[in-house]
């Protein structure tokens, strides 16, 4: 070979060498090289011929619209980073996340969500879920055995809850947030709330309820966790600031790109009291996951060059309008539900009429038509605690899944299928 | 206002309420509005002010130069991405990884890995000691209660695995790794190994132990767990292939993009026994973590394009002829040593004449002409269970460590100490 192409003998070894250590040719002792059985293209995962439901309209909760990331502006951050990062940018982070991201969050939380901290007090995660899951993790290391979550609620946080060590008990919610009086009688040491925006009623939790929860978390020395997942977008009145400005000291805050950015970059932070700093800090180093550290020096730039600031008020009037029109649409063509929760996030409470068919029925019927629907039920514990909790039927409707211009005609669709049955 | 900028009313009612929003100005009730109190330029982190030792030469091991990141290559995939995924991408992705991803590791670990599996055994996670603690937790879920490590190991895997809820028990390494034979009497339903490169010891486990070490996981119905950190960097001779070929039914796999590309990516994967994949996903669900889904595709187009193969072969180049300067620098200028472990990644073992100064002594000496050393015993069990370790005085010298040109003179400074003190 080394005849035919005319190069040195050695360059023919040093190929073959090559190609053999990346798998393309396999030598055999004594025997020939022959080319390696790769395939040309990898067969389609077995989970690709498992039926998935393709919907033609998905209302579900909880997701923003991914059409509506930043692409070019996402794509001009990372690309400055990979410019102009010094080479220890490229080198292990942190595990409480780099100190520039950490620096542009205790600023802008400060400024737009009233978060009184340092920079020292935050810690990078993957998102929400990640951060409370290390923050409860950490606080069952340290003794605490119960916690209390929202009743209804997300399901996946009382997973998550339980797989931190944690006893798990519900905390009923009613029109003003979660019923914090309820907390001196259950024995925790650790509740979790969504006080700007509860999660799934949409309701705010009353100012008199606020200043009641952290008194008790002082009086108890308990630790709230404020998972503030949708904090940036709120529409009918001046914001309701973070419960953590109120008491830093018994306070976890939880805030997460996967509502304001998308579900997809795995950014999030905790702003954690100075007391547990440290120990957090070494949970996260045990659980061993941390966002890139590049994309969080393209989130520190997207920040600090007020990017970040003009794509969240993008959002904001581009879901303020898709929730102006839920609410039309259902007041024309379906008068007998009623829209609550709706000053905020992507997620708006219907409540149904109770005369007419029940939740089940209708999440069924509108699933023959193609629409994806979340009953309020989906939140609720399986084995309720109590029976004061929240049981009208009602939809979790999220306006902020449908991509782009799609969230008309799923809303019209939606509108006309409530107004149908109804 | 709206007078002397001749706009409406209204305009100016929104701009305000805008910059309420975004907190730049401070409305109170009933009063006047006036600018928030927002810091021009954050402070510095508290942490900036802590002495953070800087050394003129940093040889510890475990780290990839932070200046071979191939930056262009990056960017370009991740802007490609960017342009071309669709909007799905941005939303939520399965805990296991994007599909792509998946079946591109699942070709690529194949033909460069001899790993025999499919696209659903693979899981993508933050890093292999993210992937390694998920494995551990997970198998400590399905009753497993002791793990073995290797002793001499990494001191971060013994934490990780304890807060996995194992019990930790060290399996002693010599010249040929692991002594598996060990492990029957050892009850213990886990073992931990790098087998194609030792960490710190730099050794490869016998073909003879690799079949004895399957066999035993065989017959005890126990898992190994194969990290497989530095792989791809192999240099004298022909690939030293995946154990996990051997036995794809007991063996999990943990590979990483952390000595190939950058640890600041955090991304690496485990490739699970199939009767294992779906307790896997669920333990990766509840720890709730995963690298980003952009660069979860940015990585795809950089190994399906061939981009990845060709950085790993420059990688190889480079450190092979760092590899090459540290073996003829100690050999000239401190013959006493004796270097050793040095056929594949980016670490080798430095043995240090036992009649000389002892391994604490050279490695405080060195410190003190700012050469950052790492001696073997750093990576002991604390309390070693077993006398017959390796035990003579050495160091786990970091070739791959420092940036770009700055490993020449970190050798010839090394090199110049040992000469001296020998």
């Amino acid at each position: 070979l080394a005849t035919d192409l005319g190069v040195g003998r050695g360059s023919v070894v040093e190929a073959y060498s090559r190609l053999i250590e990346e798998g393309w040719l396999v030598a055999r002792q004594g025997g020939s090289t022959r080319a390696a059985a790769v395939p040309l293209s990898s067969p389609p995962p077995a989970a690709a011929a498992r039926p998935t439901r393709l919907w033609q309209h998905d209302l579900r909760p909880g997701r923003a619209d991914p059409a509506s990331f930043p692409r070019s502006d996402w794509a001009a951050a990372v690309r400055r980073v990979l410019t102009d990062a010094p080479n220890e940018a490229f080198d292990y982070a942190e595990w409480r996340g780099r100190s520039e991201l950490r620096i542009a969050l205790a600023g802008y939380l400060g400024r737009a969500r009233g978060v009184r901290c340092t920079a020292e007090q935050v810690l990078v995660c993957t998102g929400a879920g990640h951060g409370m899951g290390l923050a409860l993790r950490a606080l069952a290391g340290l003794g605490r055995r119960r916690v209390a979550v929202e009743e209804p609620g997300a399901p996946q946080l009382r997973r998550i809850a339980a797989a931190a060590g944690l006893e798990v008990v519900g905390l009923p919610c009613d029109e003003h947030g979660a019923r914090v009086e309820l907390l001196a009688g259950m024995d925790v040491g650790v509740v979790v709330v969504t006080p700007a925006h509860q999660f799934p009623l949409g309701v705010t939790l009353s100012a008199d309820r606020r200043t009641r929860l952290v008194a008790w978390a002082r009086d108890h020395d308990a630790v709230v966790v404020e998972d503030d997942y949708d904090g940036e977008l709120r529409y009918d009145r001046q914001p309701v600031g973070a419960l953590q400005a109120l008491d830093p000291d018994h306070v976890i805050y939880a805030g997460t790109t996967s509502k304001s950015l998308a579900p997809a970059l795995r950014i999030g932070w905790l702003v954690v009291p100075p007391r547990l700093c440290r120990h957090l800090a070494k949970t996260a180093e045990l659980i061993n996951a941390a966002p890139s550290a590049l994309d969080q020096l393209a989130l520190t730039q997207l920040i600090t060059t007020g990017g970040f600031d003009r794509h969240v008020r993008r959002l904001r009037g581009l879901y303020r309008s898709r929730r102006d029109l839920l609410i039309d649409s259902l007041a024309t063509s379906a008068p007998t539900t009623v829209v609550t929760g709706a000053s905020a996030g992507g997620h708006a409470l219907v409540r149904l009429d109770p005369a007419g068919p029940g939740e089940a029925e209708v999440v069924a019927g509108a699933a023959r038509r193609g629409i994806a629907l979340s009953g309020l039920t989906d939140f609720r514990h399986p084995d309720p605690l109590d029976l004061h909790a929240e049981s009208s039927p009602a939809l979790v409707v999220g306006y902020a899944t449908p991509a782009g211009q799609s969230h008309r005609t799923a809303i019209s669709a939606l509108a006309a299928f409530l107004g149908q049955i109804s």
